[in-house]
């Protein structure tokens, strides 16, 4: 039972789409996060859903550990394999295998990227709306139960994956869900696999829900003069019933990031950036009644427009967010937090965290899907002062800390991987051993994606 | 082991709340179905998540069943013991524990039925929109992943249990989820129990997604020609982008029967029911909208009102719709039937379906919620004549077959329970073998609701 006898077996199967060279295992030993280097034995490229089943009988035999891997774009170390054993790289199971327009849903392989269907989609009117920024795989995706800025109106990967053809730890296969919109036939495998990080196996085709491109959109931006005013703004309209698509909280230091990077002039105040789908009617109604709302709150008169090219103007600033923040602190490598907690506690989350980080000595810009009750700090280190890395692992501590005593979760979308470990105990209590029992039952050597996501022996 | 002995140390624990009189075994051995009654031992009537604890460890430690029962309204006989044991009664844990406006949810006792829930949050603007028809309990609903007329817009139980405390077979105390509206942190224990019809536990709470009461709602009706036609104005619908709240299909044998029982009249073809909520403005417009496109497809003028009680007699006449079919046929006892599937497979299904009810002997009236391709077919049987409940079985096992031939499941929302369990096989593959792994790793006695869902061994 050695990682080398898989190898030596998985060779012949795959011939030159496993890989050893030096290049490949420096490549997906990398995180984008500050996760240490951490190489594989090995990285494979399966074509087809039998490659995989038959790579995972031979690592199975051999106790070899198998971790997916689809975009590399987790920020919680999900792809690095830190038990060693074999990368499965998807990149060559990325086609979409059928949409269909009259059900509105699509099944694709594990490796296709959301950018990447969404330029197939363009034809049919149809759109796959989950959208974390990165331009992650869609088995990554739903293997992190990822969202993003448009979760308020579209939901998450649990709302927008209806099924999955899943590789379990034995080999056998399994096909999650049914092609119909809901079913009450049996436990709810497919919300199992969602968020499971490859623990249970290993997915190798999806079942996605679309929605039709909207008629019209309009997007605006307005400042407030703190955050419990933009808060109470967004909880208002959310209770007034207008549909926001998107709904994205900045506060001023990531204004001011933004105004730096892009040049676009914001005022260094919290300001919310906001998007309406519907008819050209309904867009600009709801855009005439939400920048009433938030006129009531002591508001910048809210800009908005219906014309693409302000838009998208708009929203390259927010997807570029990241970086522009980054480019805030030259030569700064970051560390994303991820709280997400009940809208009503947001506004105290927010400013406490604020508070604690300004305490401190390094940079932490915040921007969130306010929708949600989702933030981040993006917590600016400089890589020469492993000083600053632990504080920045301190403050985000005690931002998964205060995100539990709100009564909200360590993570909104980027997942345990290794990063949130040391919470689930807190958060889930005894479900977490519930979780380690479903592991064990399902994956009894831990060959799965091991050091990830449940209780470590 | 014995569960003689189990009622034994039961006793002390609940006093007069645990009951072997006749009429509550009676009451408690009956289903709303086809089901022979099937009495329990003894019925309990937990009022706390310690009774209900203290209960589970002492079945557990004899080896006595536990099945929970909510309002008693399932359809496939979910709350009958049918390997004896306590049956638990949660209707003394009825209480709303919080109404949490600002956050729009709600944490509520397994007890409370749908209508308690929304005549509570009456004064708050919210409500809780799931609508199976039965006034049933929250708990139950949950367990059976229900849904109703309302799903298209508001999803099914699946969508609206944000999280849950729940017993576990051991005892052990979990609570599934927290109060943020997303997380990513692990496996989704909130779904699995969510459809898991007390197989894996009692649910001693729930927190439910809340939605705010529409400014404005309008509804109305129009005839088809064909059932054709009338899907594809749907689909058309859907892929415009306009939101529906509901859509309700019946075919021409309903239409009869309501016309009979409601005096309300309606020409005998299938018609649409459908509501939109909303803006007084969007309402009025979604509505002229979908008028234009019905008409495309040869309706009757699309008759529809935004007052109330024109509104309320029309949603009367569909949730009355079950009594109205039974009372079309004197004496007659129904078996209900639960396809879904693809909505651009479902006239097929549905004129299948129809076609194969006419080439025999007994009516089989359909209705339905067409947005999510979920119909049901109400055998009507006379219960003195053993060979029409024969030949609704088998009429009902063609369905179940059909609908996994359209790539849909053979219960869109009425659950598994023992009515459906011939069908998992078809319709999981291995996926049900999985499902009794997770099941042997929570209940490796089988004490909890045994007999349902699972393989039996």
């Amino acid at each position: 039972m050695t990682i080398a006898k898989a190898l030596d077996a998985l060779a012949p199967l795959l011939g030159e789409r496993l890989s050893r060279s030096k290049s490949e295992l420096a490549h997906h030993g990398r995180s984008e996060s500050y996760f240490p280097q951490t190489e594989p034995d090995a990285v494979a490229y399966p074509e087809t859903l039998a490659e995989v089943q038959a790579l995972v009988k031979i690592c199975a035999g051999h106790g070899c550990p198998m971790v997916g891997w689809g975009a590399g774009t987790s920020l919680e170390g999900h792809g690095l394999a830190v038990r060693g054993g074999v990368v499965v790289d998807f990149s060559r199971m990325n086609k979409v295998l059928e949409i269909r327009p009259a059900d509105m849903d699509v099944t694709v392989q594990p490796g296709v990227t959301r950018e990447a269907l969404n330029e197939e989609l363009r034809a049919t009117g149809l759109f796959f709306p989950v959208d974390p920024g990165a331009n992650a795989s869609l088995g990554g995706m739903a293997m992190t139960r990822a969202s993003g800025t448009t979760a308020v109106r579209y939901g998450t990967m649990r709302d927008n994956v209806l099924g999955m053809q899943v590789v379990l730890a034995d080999g056998r296969v399994i096909r999650t869900g049914t092609r119909a919109r809901k079913s009450s036939a049996g436990y709810d495998l497919t919300a199992l696999m969602v968020g499971s990080e490859g623990t249970l196996g290993l997915v190798t085709e999806l079942t996605l829900r679309l929605h039709g491109v909207p008629e019209a959109t309009s997007a605006g931006i307005c400042a407030f003069p703190d955050m419990h005013a933009a808060v109470t703004a967004v909880m208002e309209t959310i209770q007034m019933g207008i549909p926001m698509a998107r709904i994205e909280f900045v506060d001023a230091a990531t204004a001011r990031a933004f105004t730096a990077y892009s040049g676009m002039e914001m005022s260094e105040a919290p300001h919310l950036l906001v998007e309406f789908n519907g008819s050209p009617e309904s867009v600009a109604q709801d855009a005439e009644r939400f920048g009433e709302i938030v006129a009531d709150h002591g508001a910048s008169p809210f800009r908005w427009s219906a014309r693409e090219e302000e838009r998208r103007a708009l929203w390259a600033l927010r997807h570029n967010g990241y970086y522009a923040i980054l480019a805030s602190r030259k030569g700064a490598r970051a560390l994303v937090t991820d709280m997400c907690v009940p809208i009503s506690q947001l506004a105290q989350a927010v400013e406490e965290t604020q508070a604690d980080i300004a305490r401190g000595s390094i940079p932490g810009p915040i921007l969130g899907h306010v929708g949600d009750g989702n933030f981040h700090a993006i917590l600016l280190v400089d890589p020469d002062q492993p000083a600053e890395m632990e504080e920045a692992k301190r403050l985000s501590h005690r931002m998964a800390e205060r995100a539990l005593a709100l009564g909200g979760t360590c993570t909104g979308e980027h997942g345990i991987g290794m990063g949130k470990l040391d919470y689930m105990e807190a958060e889930h209590g005894e479900g977490w051993d519930v979780m380690g029992q479903i592991k064990r039952a399902l994956d009894p050597q831990n060959l799965m994606n091991p050091g990830k996501l449940v209780r470590q022996g």
